[in-house]
């Protein structure tokens, strides 16, 4: 690669200052594994007057890695800096459904990282990544499926909210080359443990690193270096395209709840399609933060829906969530996710009595009321299609009134329909009802029988007929609407 | 992979009405090899009423390279179908520069489809490249250094200006894979001619595909699907992006010539280090079309330039490419090009007599005037550094005056010096007067003295005294001014 150690240390103490934005007031936590890397990078520090605590994590995945945390220990205590350690048998966790060593390896060590690094008031955890590191991550998402994400590389500095959410994660050696630390440490006179681990090619990253990489550089000798620069020009594509989508997130987003987040549909089609997969992508992280690979399939499932426009769409998406739309409004969310709904009445399961000249909430800001009013108050014509009143023969009708939700087997003959009764959950079909309501709309019920399907036709048995003499007037009233 | 041939095929109508934007009135031109690929396309357009005109190309490789221009020539004749061929022995343009027999023969394949297809009036040319070409491209360009442009894959349809300017480059199949149209052809009992080439590994597209690919699939047998969805998602971020560069562009492009691109280096400041790597690339596209491979270095040293805004440098950048910056402005241009300059007077090499009371036009719209005038009229000040206006002696000046550029060991003694006299070219360097512009810097003469470095301090020899009685006023004049 052609490199020049005074030229790489000048280099690191800008990148330390102006990438990694590290002050030399509180101190850092360096995770120090022992390898060239982390020796370089705690050393580095050490050297040019920044604070520091040195924690080594023993993952306790073969016998002897407690001698390393010895010598990293004596490194700490031949500088007089403070060294923490954390032990776990990290195998354990793969029981947890954590899906290969790597990972349970990297929770435990980060877990333990970040509890140390709040404990002590750290400014950042640092850890000593580099260049090749950077390498061998494109190729790893790459050989898994990514996108621009994937392929941009690790910044200097980030707050990987998983592990906290003020603390930052540091990596100022992502410009420097395995090499060059290991040439460092050689200058300093420091003594690197080799961790076996790194030879075993059963691990995917260390195949990478030692078959992969060298198999590229028979195609192209300056691969490595080659791959690290698109590396670098895609991450500043990245942040280009990251404020387009953080501009077009503000204006699509609509609400959010816990386990849910909703997006304007009509909006969100307004946006080429690459900005529509971001969004899509966006949503999904929200709600799964830890989720490392989001599928290019689960991806296109989504944004086909937003392009589809159906009035309501259901689909799966990926991990356990799915994406609804309906109407103008989609939600990504968890399956068992309750969502709101505020366009529609909705009552709750339990029966409520409805009493002339009163009203019942609904949800929402919703109300269903009834009163009696003047024959002479009924409008001209009968009104077919959605409604928000009714006018009934209250002759007819069994006091008092019942608001519920349906139940099977539930019919209603309507009026106009001369003498034909029909299920309930057809006629809301018919009606399309958006299925998300139909188990919660409200049914105003005399007796057994259902009178009106609020905001549709009421039934045939008590309409207003020339014999009328007393009139129930149902209304329905959006009061406090939420709608947009 | 998993493909359905009833769903790939539907698909494909699709793909070559939305995407490829193929009509039924014109023909289109397409390049049959006879391999698997380019006998799908052709049959599929032909058994879909599309009009064609079916083109192979003999690149004259190896012997019995002629057999397989009668089998294509033969499936045309079957079908009624315009037949065209074109012959070259591609390897003798490996001699004119040409880096490989691959680029040679493109070139020469290239410019015989789009001759014909200018002179058969055809919509486009069409050729079969595939979702397997599709990755390949991918993996060449990531081995050769690539940013998202190269990463972002091979579009359907495409104007390659370099091969025509009007007439588009359509690809049908990117996104069907090499054994789809190999069992279409099976199905369709086409005889599809295998070129013993495409085993050859000493090509580097066929070691990607014979031999990387499938050491790829050793680490993730889908690396195929999931490198093509790469290529799908970096696509449409790279519209994106390219949308942001086309704003970018039309704000910071100030000019261009045949052999220059000029940009305002103030506003190319203004935008993220992303960007000003876009537009560097752009202005080296204009002037390069046919140019591969941009490389990151020589970006990174023109994106330096921007970002260090020295009042003048220069660079090299890439393909016998400069970038020159100097005050607010840069251009990439060719090392030999002629830049222009406007923001200075400038002369002919040839010498140019200056009459009193007359003028003389310099370049750009700059003027050089001489008069006499008052003793009373002279300002009461000496002015210091830059000046329009000078006031002589003209008692002491020789008539006529000369204007010419400076040669080798001109000197100057200047007014407000007493007795020293300097080297014209260190006084232009001390005064700073760019580079660019002193060769062509106006000198005003009497005899074998210069009287004036014009805008600058006169000569101390015929500076005004109390003696003086006669004046003669000097001036540089910037009439049409084409500064912004």
């Amino acid at each position: 690669l052609g490199y020049n150690l005074p030229d790489m240390l000048s280099n690191l103490k800008k990148i330390l200052q102006d990438e990694c934005q590290i002050g030399f007031e509180r101190p850092t936590l360096v995770a120090v594994s022992g390898g060239a890397d982390s020796l370089c990078v705690a050393d580095f520090l050490h050297q040019h007057g920044y604070s520091l605590v040195v924690a080594h994590f023993d993952h306790k995945l073969r016998p002897g890695s407690s001698s390393e945390a010895n010598i990293v220990k004596e490194f700490a205590q031949q500088r007089d800096l403070q060294f923490v350690l954390g032990e776990e048998e990290v195998r354990a966790r793969i029981k947890e459904g954590v899906t290969s060593v790597e990972e349970a390896a990297r929770n435990a060590r980060y877990e333990f990282l970040f509890r140390y690094a709040e404990e002590l008031h750290a400014q950042a955890v640092v850890v000593g990544h580099t260049a090749d590191d950077q390498v061998e991550t494109f190729l790893m998402h790459l050989l898994r499926g990514a996108g621009l994400g994937g392929l941009s590389g690790m910044p200097y500095r980030w707050l990987p909210n998983t592990w906290h959410d003020r603390i930052p994660l540091v990596r100022p050696l992502l410009s420097i080359w395995r090499e060059e630390t290991t040439a460092y440490c050689q200058q300093r006179g420091l003594e690197v443990v080799v961790d076996p681990t790194n030879s075993d090619p059963s691990y995917f990253r260390n195949r990478l690193r030692l078959e992969l990489i060298p198999y590229l550089e028979t195609f192209n000798p300056s691969v490595r270096k080659l791959i690290w620069q698109t590396v670098q020009v895609l991450g500043g594509d990245r942040e280009t395209i990251t404020q387009i989508i953080d501009q077009a997130w503000s204006r699509v987003l609509v609400g959010s709840g816990e386990n849910y987040v909703t997006l304007d549909t009509v909006l969100c089609s307004t946006y080429p399609l690459a900005t529509q997969r971001h969004l899509i992508r966006r949503a999904i992280g929200r709600l799964r933060p830890g989720l490392r690979d989001i599928s290019f399939e689960a991806v296109e499932r989504a944004v086909g829906q937003i392009q589809q426009s159906k009035p309501f769409a259901e689909v799966d998406l990926i991990a356990g969530l799915k994406m609804v739309s309906e109407d103008d409004r989609m939600w990504i969310a968890e399956w068992s996710a309750e969502l709101p709904v505020v366009d529609w009445p909705q009552v709750n399961v339990d029966p409520v009595t409805l009493d002339i000249g009163s009203a019942i909430d609904l949800h929402q800001g919703w109300q269903l009321a009834a009163e009696q009013v003047e024959v002479g108050s009924i409008p001209p014509q009968a009104i077919d299609g959605v409604v928000n009143q009714t006018y009934l023969d209250l002759e007819r009708i069994e006091m008092p009134l019942m608001v519920r939700t349906r139940k099977p087997g539930d019919r209603i003959q309507l009026s106009g329909l001369q003498g034909r009764s029909q299920k309930v959950a057809d006629f809301m079909i018919n009606q399309k009802i958006p299925r998300r309501a139909r188990e919660k709309w409200p049914l105003v019920c005399s007796s057994d029988q259902i009178v009106w399907v609020a905001g549709y036709r009421a039934a045939h048995f008590c309409r207003i007929t020339s014999q009328t003499s007393r009139v129930l007037k149902l209304e329905l009233r959006q009061g406090i609407s939420t709608k947009k």
